[in-house]
């Protein structure tokens, strides 16, 4: 069974208020995950934050995106393992590798690099398909 | 509006062939977000690969876990930005960062990293909150 396993679809449904089928509960989403990471040039700076996060609010137009969630590094226990230093990060779900390449040449988001790549200092990027 | 946005809930309804009405479209699902990557002890060892991955299932168990999704990299275009020398990927979203602490003392998780730990050397964690 795919990891984009039945709680997936079924999280939607139920917050819809209805049930599913077990052949729609089967059905993928979005095996192509795409996790960047950014660290700002100015760390403590919040409008240099705010207008990172203006920026990839853009990237929303872009059909081929299943699913954009832009977040900020949580207050989980400190763990050596942990990362948390970083700025700002941007998670996106698509369909395959495919529409993450037709994403990565969309104009919205050519022209989100263009205005936005002077406040980072540091990009980490992490492409998986999910099993 | 969260990230969260109606995409995520209209994706699981529209697989379930239903409509959604706007005001459980509005609902966050899960807005904590915990992206782990293994790197193995032995990069090469499909054995130890599926072992790890074996174990993550295992972990599917966990009532408090809203979406999981086991991955490896994926063969998108190399990239300086782009990271894919770990192995196995673990995403994980939970409703808050509470029931992520209570994912990491669950005792499937403690068994899980009892089994698995021998078969990773390094081990990079990233929390978010989707905003």
């Amino acid at each position: 069974m795919s990891s984009f396993d039945r709680r997936t679809v079924l999280s939607g449904a139920l917050a819809a208020g209805v049930g599913a089928s077990a052949a729609a509960a089967e059905t993928p989403i979005a095996p192509m995950i795409h996790h960047v990471f950014f660290w700002l040039k100015n760390p403590g700076s919040k409008p240099d934050r705010d207008a990172l996060i203006a920026g990839l609010n853009t990237l929303r137009g872009i059909e081929v995106i299943q699913q954009l969630h832009i977040g900020v590094p949580a207050s989980t226990e400190k763990r050596d393992v942990v990362d948390n230093s970083y700025d700002v990060s941007e998670l996106m779900f698509f369909k395959s590798v495919a529409d993450q390449k037709l994403y990565q040449d969309h104009p919205l988001h050519l022209k989100f690099v263009k205005d936005c790549s002077h406040l980072w200092a540091k990009v980490v990027v992490y492409d998986s398909i999910a099993l």
